[in-house]
């Protein structure tokens, strides 16, 4: 199948319901702000072997794709708008990879509504190779930054942290036919299988994000584990924080895991992938906060405050600090 | 080097000049558009071993990305604001490799005043891929478009064509130790090293797209051979072109190729890589361009009309078709 016919197959029909994205029988995609409204916009790449394992069911791999980006405009309080989609696959790639891509594209469009708007397929002689830039929209002078902590502020997480890094080191760990000392495999299926969705699926927490504009005084999702993004938004705001152990949210799957092995710790304050908001608010809005986290149905916790140190530290339930081999995610190293 | 530090050294001077950046210490850009002004947004993927040999001056590879984007943009009228960049590259990639893409990058900015808004690099386990979005603007209602071809319309395209087909053509046989029985061997050095260039480093035609802003009533830049991208803008006007091969535009360097050995038509009619704007307007406007090309510096040339036929046809001299082999590029044939 040629690239003209992939785009008019799989990828014309995720763009119907966006003019501006001229039916893809364009190069480019047409914007037109409304007054008062300013875009958002982020990029994120996805490469084989590193960001998915390539086995996956393709539907999984573009919804991983989609749902990051949308992460990353739920951390400013953006509501989405489009995306461009550049895909650069090996050259034997079939049209049924093509088909299942495109359908967990189209399943997300619908629940995040956001629609394609343009992008490039291309072949390569490498591996499967993804990039995704994500337009979305919010009201001037609305965006949550990561610059406005203060001392005192406290710091809250949405959801609960380390189940997808949990999640990866199943896959991983099954993928090498072993469990590796970590007791994983008396977990429930139930609860392995929670974890290991949230690794492949996570949940780009919009409404929360668009909830915070006005509320919280710095926000970001967190991609390179909790402990490294505490840091970003402490650097950026020149503090530090003060975390607690004991009030770091988790599931029953990641607890019953710890239970069993400690060493875990390591996966839920320095494992990537959680995409849960990490925010920080003065303390005056510690009612609204707790109203938002009955209204969306997940929960959100505080886990710590802000401090004028400028140095991240995680404190265990007796008020020592508590040692880390690893506190986030590097590419390059 | 870690991915902080790269961005720290090499990305982050990129993006000094566009406060919407935010730094690049976020994951996102803010872009706060003027009134009654629209945004063109395009991306454009390449991978190493299709779309740039590899041991290319990652300089110029870094420009020919930026350029590639920067003509669509011609191609609509738009004038260039900021761009998001993704680079996946092997894991041992070493810093220099960025100092001088990112060297590459600098010049060009500075040359087509875009700057770098934002972005992802991440490693990869295959060979080197890079996804860039280009973002313009222009003004509510002026962007050129693809559809608005009519009969009767002049066809015209600027600059010279086949340059850029004939330059891959020699450093592809080159690295393959052998001239095809083409006769390149025999050219001056100087034109050799024109053809080549013109590979390397396309010429986007922003002023001259801008410049179209209601004369034209189509318009495109050719990157897939002239033939196939005057049947792209004939499809989406609903309308056919008859193109005439003695006006076609040739350099002094395609036309000793040529006169060496008539095949290279193929690569003038059907080589990828022009980056020319080919576009349509009434003959009324026929004065006006003329004057453009006068005030540009470079040529721009009737080389046909469009018809109501609906196909695109090629005429010789004595107004025969022209066979062509291969009227385009495609990937995933």
């Amino acid at each position: 199948m040629d690239e003209f016919s992939l785009i008019k197959n799989y990828f014309a029909p995720l763009a119907r319901d966006f003019p501006g994205s001229l039916g893809l029988r364009d190069d480019t995609a047409l914007l037109d702000p409304r007054p008062g409204e300013q875009f958002i916009i982020t990029k994120d790449a996805m490469c084989e072997g590193v960001h998915f394992i390539g086995d996956e069911n393709p539907a999984l791999i573009a919804q991983k794709l989609l749902r990051v980006n949308l992460s990353d405009l739920a951390a400013k309080g953006a509501s989405p708008l489009c995306y461009f989609l550049a895909i650069m696959a090996p050259k034997n790639t079939k049209p049924e990879w093509f088909a299942e891509f495109t359908r967990g594209l189209a399943a997300d469009q619908e629940q995040y509504c956001v629609a394609l708007a343009g992008g490039d397929t291309t072949a390569t002689h490498g591996s499967l190779a993804l990039s995704l830039t994500m337009v979305g929209t919010l009201p001037k002078g609305t965006m949550l930054q990561r610059s406005g902590a203060r001392p005192g502020d406290q710091v809250f997480v949405s959801g609960t942290l380390g189940d997808a890094a949990l999640g990866l080191h199943i896959i991983s760990s099954h993928s090498q036919g072993e469990d590796q000392g970590g007791g994983y495999n008396s977990l429930p299926k139930r609860e392995r299988e929670f974890l290991v969705e949230r690794y492949l699926l996570p949940q780009p927490r919009l409404e929360l994000g668009m909830a915070l504009r006005g509320i919280a005084t710095s926000c970001m999702d967190i991609s390179d584990g909790l402990l490294q993004d505490m840091g970003h938004i402490g650097n950026a705001s020149g503090v530090g924080a003060t975390l607690h152990q004991e009030k770091l949210p988790l599931s029953s799957a990641a607890r019953a895991l710890l239970d069993k092995n400690s060493g875990y710790w390591e996966q839920v304050v320095g494992g990537g992938d959680d995409y849960e908001l990490l925010f920080t608010a003065p303390a005056k809005h510690r009612d609204a906060i707790k109203q938002l986290s009955d209204s969306l149905g997940y929960s959100i916790s505080l886990i710590g405050e802000i401090t004028a140190s400028k140095t991240v530290s995680l404190l265990d339930a007796k008020g020592n600090p508590v040692k880390v081999q690893q506190p986030g995610f590097q590419h390059f190293k």
